[in-house]
This record gives C-alpha cells, sequence and structure tokens, in this order.
C-alpha cells in the first residue's frame, strides 16, 4: 500500500510541475518548455531555408530526433499525471501537442509528410496558456474585455465586408472578365478583399477604364470602412477606462462618491474621507 | 362568396408568410429563402471556375435550372399575395429578384447574357431585410446611428479627397506624362486613389524623382488623413456610449429620465429630484 | 458727375455679383462659375485620354477656346470691378486663375505649352472659398478647428517620420545597395515612406534577408505609427464634442450654467430657466 | 595659478556653449550643429546619386572633408571641455558622433568602407536632444507619455503580431511551398507581415486557391488588428486630455489645484472653494 501511496505522490507531483504553474518547479518546467518550442521552432525554420539545410542537414536531424523525444517524453509524462488521460489528449493543447510530435515518426514510414514538422509551430499557442501567470494579464484581459464586448458589432461589421466582397467580386468578374485576369468570381472575391483591406498586391488589377472607378469607389470603401473597428474597439476602450479610473470613496458624512483619487476630504460637504 | 372569401384568405396567409417574419410560417420562409440565395450563388461561383465548370457543367445547369424555377415561383408568389403588386415590382427588392431571375431565361434566346447570372448576387442585399428582425439589430443600429450622426462630415471628407485626386491626378500626370505609365488624366486619378488609400497595386508608380517626391508626400497625406473618418466615427461612437451611459434618474413628478448626473432638481418641471 | 455714378454703380454691382454671395445673383454666379469650371475640367480629362482626343479633336479645342474666352472675361471682370486690383491679381486665387486662363494662349506662341492646360484643375479650390456659404460649413469647422488644434501634435509626428524616413532609408542603401533596387538614399527614402504608410508599391522592395528583416520592423512600425495621428485628431475631435454641446443657459438665482440642451428648469436650485 | 584659472575658465565655457543651451551661444552652436548635419546628410544623399556623384565628384569630395574636420574638432572639444571625457565618448550620442566621423579617415586605408559615411544619418537624433528647448516640448510630452502610459497593452499586442507571424508564415509555407514563391518558413513570415500590416508588396503573393482564401482571412484579421493599437493610444489621449481639461481652482487655503469641475469644498484640506 505504501508503494501505491508513493506512487500516487509521483504521479501527483509530476502532476504539479506539468500542470501547475504557482510552484518554483513549475514556473521552471514552463520556461524550459518555452524554451524548447522556441529551439524547436527556429530548428524548423532553418531546415526550410535550402541553403542552411544542405549545409547543416545532419546537425538539423539530429537536432530534430532530440527535440522530438522531448516532446515524446513531455506527452507521456503529461498522460501519465493527469487522473482522467482522455480530457488531456482530445482536448485543443493535447491535440496540436500531438499533431507536434508525431510528424517526425511518420516521416520514417511515409516520404513526404516531413514537412508537416512546422504544424509544431502551433506549439507556441501554449504561450497564451503560461502567460496567464505574468503580469501582462491585466493589459491582456482590457484588451480581451474590450474585443468581447464589442463582438457583436464586429460581427456585423465582418458580415458587411463579407456582403460586399461576394457582390463587388461578382461585379468585377462581369466588368473586368477572365481577359483581365479576373478569372472566376472567389478569384474575384480574393481581389475584392485584398483592394477593401488596402493590401493591394498588384498581382490583379482592373484593366478597363469601367473597372478602374469601381475599383477606386472600392479603395475609398475600404480606406472609410476601416473607421468602424478602429471606432468600435477605440469607443469600447475608452468606456473601461472611465469605468476603471473612478475610485470608490464615499463620504461618510453626505454620501458623496465622486472624488479624485488622491482626495482627503469630500468636495461635496468638506468632511474628511 | 365563401369562395371569394378563401381565395382571399389563402392570399392573406402567403402574403404572412413571404412578407412578414414573426410568425413561425414566416421564419421558416425567410430561413430557406436566404439558403437557396446562398445555394444559388455558390452555384453562380463554382460555374465560374473553369476547370469546375468543365467537368460537372451538366449538374450545374441542371442545378441552375431549378434555383432559376424556385426564384421564378417566390416571384410570382410576391406578385400574386400582395394588393397592389406595383409596389413590389418596382420596389429595390422587387427590380433586384427580377434581375436575378431573368437572366437564365434570356440565354435560351441570347447568346452571351449567360454571365449575368452573376446579377443574383445582389440577392444577398435581402439578408439586410431579413436580419432586421435578429439580435444583431442593436449593433446595426448603433452602427447606422453613428455612420449618419456623421454623415456630412464623411461628405465634406470625401468632397476632400475627391479634389486632392483630381489636382494630385492632373499634376501628377503633368510630371511623369505617358512615356511613365500616367497616360491620361483620369488614369493618373485612379492613381492618386490607389495611393491616397495606401492601396499600392504597384501597376503604376511614379518614375521620375519629382514624381517620387510628390508621391510621396501624397502617401503621407493620406496616411494621415485617414486619421479623419476614424476620428469622426469614433467621436461619434463615443458620443453615443455616453448617452447611453447617462444615468437613470427618473423625476417623480413629470417621469422625465434625462438629467445630468449631478442634477438636484428637475430639469423639466423644477421637482426636487 | 452722374455719369461717374453711374459708372461706380455699375463698378460696385459688379464686385457684388462677382466677389459676394449672399445676393441672388451673386449665388447664381458663384454656381455657373464652379460649374464651368467642372466643365473645363472634364474637357481637359478628356482631352489627356488620346483615343478619346484624336477622334473628337477639333470639338476639344473649339470647347477649350470657350472656356479659355469665358476665364478671361471673368479674370477681366474681376479686375475691373474692384477698387485696388492688385489685391486681386496677386491673391492665391488671382494667381490660380491667370495660371488657369493663360495656358492656351501660350500654346499659340510655344509648342508643347499646352499641356499645362491641365492646371486648370486648381481652379477647382476655389469650391473652398464658395463652400463657406452652405450648411456644409459647420462640419468643415469642426473638422478645421480638430485639424488646428492638433498641428503642433501632427507637426512633432510629421518630423518624427521625416527623421524615420531619413535614417530607414540610409540603412536600407547600405544594407541592400544598387544591385537590389536601392540605387540611391533619396530612392531608399521613397521606399521607406512607401513601406512606413504602408501603400507597398513593390516597384522596389527589400531582396536580402536582412533587408526583409529590417523591412518588416519597418512595417510594424509604420503599422503602429499610423495610431499616433488617428489618436490625435479623434481626441481632439472628442474633446470639440465635449464643448459643443454644452448650452450657455445660465441660471438667473444660483447661476449653475450646466444644463442639458433641453432643459426648462435649473437642476440645482428649481428656478425656472 | 591663474593661468590654470584661465584655462578651466576657458574649459567651462566651452562646456556651457557646447553642452548647454539656455545661453545665446548654446543656442547658436546648437543652431549652427544642426544645419552642419544637415548640409552633410544632404550631400551623403547627393554623393549616392551616381549621376550626380560621377558629375561632381571632386566638389562631394572635398565638402565631404569639410565636413569631416568640423565634426572633428567638433568631437575633440566635447572631450576636451567635459570633466569625465568617458561618460561622453560612450554615452549614446558619444558612440553615434565617432561613428559619424570616422569612415572618411578609414576610407584612406580600406577600400570600400566609404559607404559607411552615410551612417552619419544617425547623427540627426541629436535633434531630439535640441528639440528639448523648443515650444514642440509639451506636444512631444503628451505623445511620449501617451505611448508610455501604454507600453505594456503595446508589447502585448506586437506578441499576438508575432506569434500570428510565425504561425501564418509556417501555415502558408506548407500550403503554398516554393514552388509558388514561399522559399522557406522566414521567408514566409516576411511574406506574413507585409499582408497583416497591409503593405502588400505583391513580391511575393499565393498562387493555390486555399492560400488565397487563408490570405483573405489574414488580409481582414489584419485590417481589423490595426484598430487595436488605434483604439489603445486614442484612450490614452483621450485620458490625459481629460486630466488637463480639468479647471483651474485653487484653494484660498492650501492651494491644491486638482479639483472636481463641480467641487464645493477643497479635498486636500476641507477648506471651502
Amino acid at each position: 500500500m505504501e508503494d501505491l501511496n508513493i506512487k500516487k505522490n509521483w504521479k501527483s507531483k509530476l502532476h504539479e510541475v506539468i500542470y501547475e504553474a504557482d510552484t518554483p518547479n513549475g514556473k521552471l518546467f514552463d520556461i524550459i518548455l518555452i524554451l524548447t518550442i522556441i529551439a524547436s521552432i527556429i530548428l524548423v525554420m532553418l531546415e526550410s531555408v535550402e541553403s542552411f539545410d544542405s549545409e547543416y542537414h545532419n546537425f538539423l536531424n539530429i537536432s530534430e530526433w532530440i527535440i522530438t523525444i522531448l516532446f515524446t517524453l513531455e506527452y507521456i509524462a503529461r498522460i501519465v499525471s493527469i487522473k482522467k488521460p482522455t480530457s488531456y489528449i482530445f482536448s485543443f493543447y493535447g491535440v496540436i501537442d500531438f499533431l507536434a510530435t508525431i510528424p517526425k515518426y511518420l516521416s520514417l514510414i511515409f516520404v513526404g509528410t516531413h514537412a508537416l514538422v512546422a504544424l509544431r509551430a502551433l506549439r507556441l499557442l501554449r504561450v497564451f496558456r503560461i502567460l496567464k501567470l505574468t503580469r501582462y494579464l491585466g493589459a491582456s484581459i482590457t484588451l480581451a474585455a474590450a474585443l468581447k464586448a464589442s463582438r457583436i458589432k464586429i460581427a456585423v461589421f465582418l458580415f458587411v465586408v463579407l456582403l460586399l466582397t461576394v457582390i463587388l467580386g461578382t461585379v468585377m468578374y462581369l466588368i473586368e472578365g477572365p481577359e483581365n485576369g479576373f478569372t472566376s468570381i472567389p478569384y474575384s472575391m480574393y481581389w475584392a478583399i485584398v483592394t477593401l483591406t488596402t493590401v493591394g498586391y498588384g498581382d490583379i488589377s482592373p484593366h478597363t477604364p469601367l473597372g478602374q472607378f469601381i475599383a477606386s469607389i472600392v479603395m475609398i470603401l475600404g480606406y472609410g470602412i476601416i473607421a468602424i473597428p478602429t471606432g468600435i474597439v477605440t469607443s469600447e476602450m475608452a468606456k473601461t477606462n472611465t469605468k476603471i479610473q473612478t475610485n470608490t470613496q464615499h463620504c461618510k458624512f453626505c454620501g458623496a462618491d465622486t472624488h479624485l483619487d488622491n482626495a482627503e476630504y469630500c468636495n461635496k460637504c468638506g468632511e474628511k474621507l
């Protein structure tokens, strides 16, 4: 029974280190994890640069295997140390961890699957979970709150943009046609988005005078439309600011509750706060 | 006479289903309608992709006819069920519905009119009418109100942009000239809009040093000008926010409910709040 | 002496029609003037389109002469009807009017000066003077006031952008060099502005990895920098809004001066306003 | 001893002229310095324009030497006139001054180092130190304060953009691949930044339908994301405005001058205002 107890302890300790971040060991583990993920992503990047890959192929291959083994160990440890392994395996991060670990093994069996190693970049998303514990929390929350508060307005905005894209894409396909590069309606819609968002690659651009006239209207529209999400987010943030700025000082004498943050006397009745 | 009554009833029921959206049947009709419109637009899109069209031509053609017949039935039903058919036929949506239905029939008689099927995308605008009934109403109204409240400012802004476009287009035509791609003043104006809105396709760009210098000024101008619609919409939205935020003080005497936050007497009847 | 009087009257009446805009005749003159200017600019535009010019050359030439003669008459009338002609001739609009009228005459003597006809587009600026009399006045004033109030901030901002342009242009010239299209420092500075303002023509773009890395930083910088003029103008407009909203009602009893626009009783003491 | 005193005086006077800017001589020195820096930068620019350099090579070379000698004299004067020379030599401006002076001398010994003359553009940064003394001070402080107050939010924002760049760059590399111009992950990340910031050079753009679909999402994302820094800076500036706007009530008793607009008693000492 003691043996079982020790085993349980060992498991719960591992759980603490891997899943929690309040203890020194947990923090250390998180930092090492993030550094390993960053190292693994830099490896993937370097590998994708052909001139680098051809010169240091062996070094990259060995490093890849070391990273893959480390990720495998972490994956097993996560499964072992949790009470209900399926709750991890099928969670968002569980799937990403699996996708980040498996490609290297697959490349032994199937040719061409090696490129999937790049899926590992998705592991960076884990940063968000670890970030929860840092001093950036406050700022993220304000940002997230402002975005959340305006999510319906943003949805309406995105819907209008989508509608505009469909209509403009169709109209430009009719006007310009395949001979001017607008080969299909979906491709015209791609052009409409490239133009509305003011990105403007120039891989397709209107060639007929009428097309250029309509494109000009689309650009001015897109240029003006950007004011809308900006307005939404800004006014939402300004609102949040106002709420945060007020303090909760109440005058004991007259009950007035609007005071400057450093007020010492009530500005309505002169009573000491 | 009863026969007439039944006929009337049948008509008014159809009217309810088609034109109104409060009843379950009306809602169902609207949802089916929107789905059919979306399906018809996806068909048009797929048809415009040549590789897809050559493979599934028959399937696409038959589906087109089914959609066209459904649209025709809906169009007839709308005319039949309304008391004054012309009020529908010559309305905005009536014209769009007609334009969305007719091209397929025209393509039987005239060659080349088939492309007009794409006009069907305009039917998506009907979404706006149906949207009126959803919970997105509030957000759209706020957006629309902010835009409406600032419409004069936006008009002034658009006028200034237009003026800048004419002047810059002319100046660049004189400086760069046809040999550098600025083949005419309208085309130079197209360039001015592409640049002012920061889209920047690159299909025309200045080649002379003086042209590049003026283009640089235009870009910084355009970059700064974007602040203006943003400022207009944002401050308008912030204002709307402020109005919504105002307190909930109701005068017990006259019921007026718009008071300053620190008001002590009702500003409508002079009663103490 | 009466003759002189009549002459004076005739002059002062002409002055009223041409320079003022409160009288019906003055308004009519302004509207005809703007329409003539717009017509003259459309003529210049059409003339610059080669395919149009080659077909309707005679029509365009005759119309040009008619417009030029009308402009000449207006120019003479303006000089005659003013007491101190030099105050008009050397004014901003006087110079523009002269530049808009002279090119057609010059083209009789010198070959190649005909293109200067396009300078006529500058006459559109006169719209600003006439606009002063319309209901757009309010909106323009608000915009202009917001821009004026923030002119020092905007100057500081433009100065920082200029500084960034010089430094980035120089750095990119050193990194990329003439072999990658950055042929000189001024041309690199042009690239820096194209990139900072997110226009991105693509006529020059970095080719070395280091250049692309620095360009990425420049883009994110430019993307963030746009927040600054927007912030300046928006907060300035929000301030103006606040000021405009307050009315100037003073309570006769207690002197309180912050009331809602439609307040009827003082919200501090209950006195009728 | 008097000799020493004179020497000291001479040093301290030089120090006053070079390092301070309140005295007339100090101001004059600063203005001459800035003009010399601007002249030296214009020289570097002109030199980089090949057509200009080949014609006026001698003039440019001599001017360069004059500027270099002036910079050398200033550098020596700065070292001589300060009590602890190392505090200047290893300061930010000390290093820049050195880097701006040395290249011309190096070009005598090493071939190819001449291009480094362009580093001189960095001397423009000195403008910031001199600007401190001008009336632009207020505006810069407001801007800097708004940026500083929102630095954590901006950091979070930049981090999210970086994360998006890595993930989007990797995903697009997998989808488009080297055959469509996405030759490596770092290059794909460069594309992601070019697209997210709406610069859109068009030197790389997606060619597969899936790639174009994801690019469309990226663009709309980038288009929306710009609202965030704008929102941050704007709401921060609006906050600053609010603080500045507060009334000018001074307590007669304790002199405190920050009171709410409707305060009746001093919030520091309780005295009636």
